[in-house]
Parts: C-alpha cells; sequence; structure tokens
C-alpha cells in the first residue's frame, strides 16, 4: 500500500478546536475540541502514518496539551513566525501533508505535499490550500483529511470504510 | 397501538451532545446536552419503549453518566471495538432502533431495525442509516426520532403531538 | 399609543437560551443567554409592557434566577403540565404575549394574543404559533419580539428604532 | 502609506464575542472570544493603527479586561447611553472605525468614518453599518475589519496578505 505521506501536521486552534476561548474573569479557561479527530488519529497510526501538533498559543498551552496527550498525540509550542522552518527542520524534505487556519499557516500550507484548511478558515488562508475541507475547525477536521487520505490511496479503501471496519 | 420497534439504544456523544468536549489544563470537564431529549424520553417510556445509552468515551464517563441519571436513562460504557456484539447480546433478534453518528456506529446502523443518523453525523454513517434526521447532534435528536417512531405507527398521533398533548 | 398587549410571558431554555445544558460529572453547571435580550426587556419596560418568565427546569433553576434576577425579571418555576394554567391564572383574560419553543408550549402559543417560536423551535411549535421569528433560541429573542411588537404599533416607531435611541 | 483612519473603536460583545454569556448559579461565569482576532490587531499596530475597547457590561467587565489585556488592547467601561459622546470625546474629529452589533452602537456607526457590523448583528444595526461583515461575532471579526482597510489602502498590500507574511 503506497501513502500519499507518512507525516501530518496539523495546527490545534482553528483546527481540532473551534477556534475560541473561553474566558473567565482568571484568564482563558477552556477549549472546545471536536468529535472524530481521536477515530481518525487511531486509523491513521494502524496505516503507518505519524500525527504531529503545533501550537503558538502559550496562555493556552496546558489546555491543549491535555487534550493531545488524551489522544496520544505529541504537541509542540511554536511561536508563529518560527512556525515554517520548525516544519521544515522535522520533515527535513520528506512529504507531509499539513492542516491550517490562520494567517501564519500560509507558507507552510504552500510548501506542504499536501495542504488542508478547514470550511471556515480565513479565506486568504484558503487560497493557499490544496484541500479545503466541508467541515469547520472542531467538527472532526482530521476525520475529513483521513477520507481524503483513504481516497488518495484508492484501491477501494474508501468503500471499505463505509462499512465501518477496515483493515489495512 | 402497534409499535414498530419497543428499544431504542442510542450513543450518547454526537447525538445527545454536540460531539464536542470542553477542557480545561484539568482534563476533559464538560459536554453539552440538548434540549427536548428529556421530554422525547418521557414520551417514549409513556409509549412502553425502553431507552438505553451506550457511550465509548471512558474520561468523560462520569458527566455522560451524570446527564443520563438526570433524564432516567440506564447508560452503558461500551467499547468501540465490544459495541456491535454488545447490542447483539442486550437485544437478541428482538427489534430495535439506533441512533448514532460515528464510525464505530455503521456495523450497528445495519442491523437495526431502524437505524437513526444526526444530520451533521460523518458521511459514512449517513450512507448507513435509514433515516438522516434533520436535526444536529445536541439539538434534540431523540425528539425527531420520536416524531418519526409516531409517524410509523400512523393513526392520527402525529396529529395529536401538533396540539401540545398526546394520549396513548 | 396603543398597545398589542401589556404582557410578554417567555419561556427560558431555548428562548432565551440556546436551549442547551452544559453538565460536567458533578451535574448541570451552565446554561448560556444570548444577546440584545437585556436591551429589549429595557424598551419593554419603558413602554409599559410587564415582561415575566417561566421554567419548567427544576435542577437549572438557580442558574435561571441568577440571569433573569441581572435583567430585573421575575421568573417562576412551572412544571409543563401546570404551565397551561398558571399561564391562565396569571393573565386572567387580559392580552399577552408568549414566547416558546418545546413541546409543552404548544396550548399556550395557541391561547396567546400573539404566540412567538424560535427559528429552532420544534416544527410542531411552530405550527402553532402566530409569529416564527428568524433569530434562533439565544441568539436575542426577546429583541426580535419588541421589532415585532412595534411595528404592530406602527407610527413610524419601527423607523425610530433604525436610529438607535427611541422615545415613547 | 495613506491609511484610511488611525483609530479602531470596537465593541466586544458580539464583535470580539458570540455576545452569548455562560452563566452558573454564581452568575456571569464565562465569554467565548473568537480566533484571528489577536493576530490583527498586531497588525494593525504594525501599521500604526490605534485599536480601543469598549463595553457596557459591567458583572462582564473582568472577563473582558483579562481577554483584552491579553491581546494588549486598552478597554474602557462605558454605560450604552454615554457611549456616543465617549467616542466624540476620545476622536475629537479624527478619522476613525468603529465596529459594533447593538442598538446603542447605531449613532457611533453613523458618524464613524466606516461603520462595520457582523453579520449576525441586529438589522437595524446593519442599516446603519458602511460594511456588513461576512463573518459573525466571535469568528475573527477584527481579522475582516484588517482585510477591508489592507484593500482601502491598496497597492497590492491585499495580495501580500494572501502569501502570510506582510511588510508595511
Amino acid at each position: 500500500m503506497k501513502l500519499p505521506w507518512k507525516t501530518l501536521i496539523t495546527d490545534v486552534d482553528g483546527v481540532l478546536t473551534d477556534g475560541k476561548f473561553v474566558y473567565s474573569s482568571s484568564g482563558k479557561m477552556y477549549k472546545t475540541f471536536g468529535p472524530h479527530d481521536a477515530d481518525a488519529i487511531k486509523l491513521f497510526k494502524k496505516c503507518g502514518v505519524e500525527v504531529i501538533a503545533i501550537s503558538a498559543d502559550v496562555r493556552g498551552f496546558p489546555i491543549t496539551t491535555k487534550r493531545l496527550n488524551d489522544m496520544k498525540v505529541d504537541v509542540f509550542q511554536v511561536s508563529e513566525l518560527e512556525r515554517l522552518d520548525w516544519v521544515k527542520e522535522k520533515t527535513r524534505g520528506r512529504k507531509f501533508a499539513y492542516v491550517g487556519d490562520g494567517f501564519y499557516d500560509i507558507p507552510i500550507l504552500k510548501i506542504a505535499s499536501v495542504g488542508y484548511a478547514p470550511n471556515n478558515a480565513l479565506e486568504v488562508v484558503k487560497l493557499s490550500a490544496d484541500v479545503n475541507l466541508k467541515a469547520n475547525g472542531g467538527e472532526g477536521i482530521l476525520w475529513h483529511v483521513f477520507e481524503d487520505f483513504i481516497k488518495r490511496i484508492g484501491g477501494g479503501l474508501y468503500k471499505e470504510l463505509t462499512k465501518g471496519r477496515i483493515e489495512f
């Protein structure tokens, strides 16, 4: 089975979350994560795909870490301006897919093998993505990336998916 | 009054909730449940229909349990992969309806007497459901299942419903 | 100035809120109230209209009370089945408007001088309302009721509203 | 580079938030802020534009302050009825842009050099705005204002934006 890419790097806020920050008078308290991403991450791993998350949000990083650890995904805190170089260093010329929704994701979407943007990403971001997903951030974006991945592999794998069990 | 089915098994996350998980730095803290489900559950019971909930979410199970107990519904923690067998064992050939929105709900929707999917279920799930509901998860899915149930019974019961009081 | 009605009775959950309940493992913790309702309530009072709220939600009543008190509106806990009689007793033949979104609101919407339903009310409820509002519950429903009220009064009052200041 | 305006005054609730208030039995606890606003504020500052926020919400002001301070924006508590005079005093005839979604924002939108309203602002408000944005409150409104600002400057700056890096 030939994989279109073996590394998936995803932004967190606006991709795995709805992009919103719930504040109390004590500060940033909550983020809202979506359904289906955890299922997609498990299936990606079964396929031998590595999933990595990055976030520029310093204040909310403990929240981000908690959720990503629950889904057994490594997450790195990388500032907006370092993001491009960090990804280049991490991938070193290997093929990779990238998912992002914000202004600082644009240069990375441009160099990714396949760049994905949620439906509610900024318009300037969607222009730079190869695939504009039908789902919004926090609505199971990684599942939708997984479906695209499976369709690229071909060989009837997507049909397999519609049966609710998939063997690789 | 002939009932189309007497057992309703429902997934929780993405059906009774909007599918989202609110995280703090301490972990999974909140789930958001919708309106009208509690009303539907009471009416189902008046009709003699048993309502059962299952969930694969281990970390959020105390939250799930709290809400389902408030609505006087039994809820069972069943892992994704055990789900199909659990349902078969629970129903033992009796007719049942099932509501689900995720990948691991597909095989159960296929064997249910009537399989229901929320409007925002995954596409691969909706393909396996008999009825694609107009409402999203957390928007009163069980009420919409109840309306479908009443229409299947027929005999003017739906018209009764539009009067705001219903007698069985 | 002749008012179409001088009493407005409103349901809380699904009208002043989005109808959802945020649960933790400790139970029902939060409700989400919308914008513009507080502004509408003040303007209704300036017109001499009394605004009253009722709710059947026992567990969430302390949350409901807190918000309604902040908006200086009296709120009463009335069970679903007592609701119709309670409203009759409260209004005693006087004209009143009613806003509701759920099954047990139907009989009251039918007897109200003007019955209003949010856009995302149940279909069976919307059939019984005189006015189906364009906004969903928790999106400023009372403001939309106020606009309808002003249009019924006529005499250029709605045009006044578009100037951002209104004198009665 | 000629700027269309050098001062941006923004309402908070319904613009930087989704307009909703999350209540517990202890009162107003949370507000939900959106994505992309923090990025836009940084870019506005790089351009030499001053961003100021005002809010009439007394009970929620500590929450508002916390988020605005995190984004390094000064926020002032100004009552609805004082709002127009406060803005006049603050701007003293200088050009300014204003963003608002509620009834009491109307007179200010009318006198602003450019008045912006979110997509889900009240209809009576949108009538008074020069620009009706495509995004709802809490969905990155200031980013959308920034895009409009950049387009007004012209000179290929918007195209620059689509590359993910912008130099002024």
